[in-house]
């Protein structure tokens, strides 16, 4: 009877997550398709075209570094909306500020872009956009962290899955961290350290799951 | 028979709301994001790059109030297409209307952001920005009304939760007509001001129901 | 046996529509949101912030005729979309060819906002736009016929239902070609008929099957 | 036994589709509908405002091409997630890379509609469009392969199905490659050639299976 009583519950839970995915997936597709509007060819390029499509390298390098950690932060929260079995209001309010780091980032890539290059202003620009990237990053670690404590997540995940995607999102906070201030000296290397980053994000993430139940497939097969 | 019959109805008509809630996340998504587009730092602030990013913070600021208002409609809109059974063809209407001055937003967003610090036009800007945020808040009162009215929200909503939504979002209407008047004297804590509605908004909003459960399940368990 | 083997096709058509359906709705929310953008306050307007403002009626107005354009093309998508079983190769082309014109919107509303009040060049600007919406409009008829000729319609929408869409969707055609003739002597007046035409499409489009069941319903009921 | 532990796991990959079809319905939505955003009349153009719309053919010409392109790599994309039993980790990490080129193909458009007229430059910008367009090509191309050697498709397709997509997919690459080569000597047949490589992606791709479905049920026919 309880059993019965409660059933529409959840489900109406599972579709004010449906529009947080949705609304998330928006602005985290808007986000990363906008930043190629900030890559100009200035008008007045017309006579030695490729060198000036050359020259904008700096627009390039910021379009990949900044498309690779959205599309990074889109894994992560993919990853973290799989698991979870529901939200709650709080996870859906981090949730918003989650999102308006994100959608906040075309501003320092664009800053990136515009000033690498001027001796006296690239340290600002980097250090700025470090900064943006470690705060996203942190927010999607909170919203993580906030879901295991609340118990959030499903209930059939063991501790082991839980752990093993804390692990994953924790090196990159690191990362960032001494990115920043190596970007006080040799700022370009940091950049390309926050490509490293988004890439090391990028390529595991949804490996593990698979890795671990092939692990745990293959303790148990001796006994079948 | 009968229910046999209209069984294909109530589907279509979830179909319909179905398309409502993805066209209206779109909206809030693409609004939400664009907003960082308006803010541009001037290509000629390389010798003093740190100072010209911090000079910018009215942009910031109205940055995070927009994105804040945009979001904390998103969530009343969310709570609303929630409690909604089906939507007949005023309620589709209506909400048009509505996106209609959400998408508007970016605009007085802009012009807060480009004239608060001019003495001469800061009053107009505010003005002009509360009563687009009023207007918008309105209308996701009037969808709310309306949908109460003409019985659109799930039968099995009792009373209490249909008004403890209406007692949510109506605070914020009066809140912003104060603010209109405040900011003719002091535009800034206007601002402010219209962030402290937002934020009022988001907060509570979807606490609203698990608290109510909460509570009613307290009064039934003892005879249980 | 059939319909064991053939349960899962339908299926996989469905799921099609549902692609289609998100990407239409995408690109709808995108343009109608993009609108905004083309709205721009000088920045020399400082000393008279609220006359710069009230001057860009011309904006505001397109704003609201393209919003309402799009909002309509949106409604009666929607309308289709709802009455069809499922698409074949040249519906998803025609969409296609559809949204080009829908995403190509924003371009002849910033024409007519920005030479409205310039006598040498408002009747071009208005002529443009009015084909522009007549083209649109055009194909979302053609969207419509194909799906009924081709039999892509639910099979059990009665011919009634079928024709009072196809009437709906008809005199927006005859009053914008009217409305073009009318707009190159008078061209502000054909603005306004083009938002009464959008106005037209988003009343009582989705009120014609709940009024048609209502009709029936109490044609029936003598009997029962 | 195996069957109902296994159940679930199914239905979260699913899911995970959902939400890569989700975010890559948004990059291809925005970025096609970005495409209007860089065609821009100029504010002096009032005087002959007629002639100043028709001299910017050559930003029409970009739109039709690109939002064409963008159109067929959308239905191509398509058309491999309903082939798509499941993703897994890689998919989708090549699924981001490709988006990251559909989602920079706005600037090469806008590169070639600014100078294609231009004798010094016209050639510079035509070939970085074709690399561009034969880039995002190959990916698509790569995605489909990547699936179909992984075994991510779905066991019910045969393999004739699955030569059949390879066989539409492969033509369009070895197109683009002429066309670059041959748009050195003649900039403007080489994008009208993008155009017709676009419509012949766009047009037949997905009669396919229909096709298919007829000529086989033909030949089974006689002894049913």
């Amino acid at each position: 009877m309880t059993s019965e009583g409660s059933s529409p519950r959840p489900k109406r839970r599972e579709l004010s997550t449906g529009r947080l995915e949705a609304f998330s997936d928006g602005v985290f597709a808007i986000a990363i398709t906008l930043l190629v509007l900030d890559i100009a060819v200035p008008a007045t390029a017309e006579r030695h075209l490729l060198r000036s499509v050359v020259d904008l390298w700096p627009s390039y390098l910021g379009y990949v570094v900044s498309f690779s950690t959205i599309g990074a932060m889109w894994l992560g929260h993919n990853a973290i909306t799989e698991y979870l079995d529901h939200a709650d209001a709080t996870f859906v309010r981090l949730n918003l500020l989650f999102l308006l780091f994100v959608a906040f980032l075309p501003l320092p890539t664009r800053l990136f872009a515009d000033f690498i290059e001027r001796e006296s202003s690239e340290r600002v620009a980097v250090t700025i956009y470090g900064i943006s990237l470690l705060l996203t990053a942190s927010l999607l670690m909170t919203l993580w962290r906030y879901a295991v404590r609340m118990k959030l997540v499903r209930p059939d995940l063991d501790d082991e899955e839980v752990q093993l995607l804390t692990q994953r999102l924790t090196p990159g906070l690191a990362g960032y961290l001494v990115l920043i201030i190596a970007g006080l000296f040799v700022p370009l290397a940091a950049v390309i350290g926050y490509l490293a980053i988004a890439l090391f994000y990028i390529i595991p993430l949804r490996q593990v799951r698979p890795a671990l139940r092939f692990w745990r497939q293959a303790r148990r097969s001796p006994r079948s």
